[in-house]
């Protein structure tokens, strides 16, 4: 096996290089931190294209990672380079970007999360992992919404993205295109002009969109939509968190919740 | 009206050591960043020891500070220093800690959300605003909880901290006091085996556990409660964010919401 033990070498460059999305786009590839979603990414085949661990975690996972998948032993010092944190596990694997393409038009049933500019990280992987937890099929990033293979948004997906469809799409697009297939679409406003989330029949097959962390969802999208639902707030505070308010939306319209 | 220009200063040092716990014990104050929490703690009528901003936040903001509260003038290199971030608005308070002692012996009413270990600066700052939207009277930071007023948790509360009780407390006293008072407390746990959260009636008074990010509630505390809650997962996820799961509880419990 291949030990590498400096930031200087190549590969630890183009590992790093995956940090940002142009990285990512030119390699099609992006990176797991951790077992855990090294795990994960075995589970359910995906295609690897390294894994590489510390001497210690190599020790303990080696026999697991799949056969002829190329294996580095890194540094703890280049381990902690690739990872841009401080305290690293000290395993990694560098794993394709899924390259599927989806039309909505073939939407028939399901629930859908739609994120529209959601610019924070930590929010768009909560929501991942939260639309995972309440059953949805998939969920899809819209335009000026973070990108789903930073390590950021990967670090707070915690894997759901090998457990529902994670898709980039246009927002406009999928609504006009849930609709005509009779799955109702829902906005979500901060205005108490909307429908209360209350008066919604919990369905298995729907869209829900949440929107922007200042500034809401679109006016233009909100048009489209079914219906635009806010949770009344009891207190002083002004808002919600928008992970906090796609969180409560989903555990209360989607079904089995 | 004095001019501040060098992160040398000895006002500025200060007012950067209130970034850590023993800076903030030792002053006994805390730092607000940004217009919108200083024009939050104007209103409540929270004791000021300065306002600081840059040229121009001081001309917009200067006529609504309190009468007799020290203004300063701090130029945009002093202000990043302050904030510890790259982009501050520039515009900051010194305010005092709450000094307030709290015996849970005299809580008869109210909805009450304790933290159990919470590490996580944004976890803790999203759960107090969220308590405020769904209309707590208060959330109690056990051990091991993040400080409060640490700079990160105070953005994530966004100002709740002035529309509800936080408090620092032992929660093993506070759960076997609210049990007294008649208030039912319930914990959360992983765990099918618990209750589902559906299977509580929604109610005014209660005491509600969340706990560490890892690890859960401590097993002795979710010995002491009326009750464990599940909130059964539809996906493939293996759990739900803390922040999450908290907002999905409170929304659900506390009658109103």
């Amino acid at each position: 096996m291949d030990r590498i033990l400096s930031n200087q070498n190549p590969r630890v460059k183009a590992w790093a290089k995956l940090a940002t999305k142009k990285g990512r786009q030119e390699n099609r590839t992006y990176l797991l931190d951790g077992w855990h979603l090294v795990e994960e990414a075995i589970k359910v085949k995906a295609k690897f294209h390294a894994v590489m661990a510390t001497e210690t975690q190599m020790a303990e996972h080696l026999p697991d990672v799949p056969h002829g998948v190329p294996a580095f032993e890194i540094s703890e010092e280049v381990a902690k380079h690739i990872a841009g944190t401080n305290s690293p596990q000290g395993i990694f694997a560098e794993i394709s970007l899924p390259e599927k393409t989806f039309d909505p038009k073939y939407v028939h049933d399901g629930a859908w999360l739609l994120l529209d500019n959601i610019q924070d990280p930590g929010n768009v992987g909560t929501l991942v992992r939260t639309a995972d937890a309440a059953g949805f099929k998939g969920v899809v990033l819209g335009a000026g919404t973070a990108d789903a293979y930073s390590p950021k948004v990967v670090r707070a997906m915690q894997g759901s993205q090998f457990h529902l469809e994670v898709l980039n799409g246009d927002l406009d697009e999928w609504t006009d295109a849930l609709i005509s297939n009779d799955l109702p679409v829902y906005g979500s406003l901060l205005n108490e002009e909307a429908k209360s989330y209350h008066d919604v029949q919990p369905a298995t097959q729907f869209g829900l969109i949440v929107g922007n962390e200042g500034n809401g969802m679109s006016a233009a999208l909100a048009d489209k939509t079914t219906a635009n639902l806010y949770i009344p707030i009891q207190g002083r505070a002004e808002s919600l968190n928008v992970a906090i308010a796609g969180g409560i939306l989903m555990f209360t319209l989607a079904l089995g919740n």
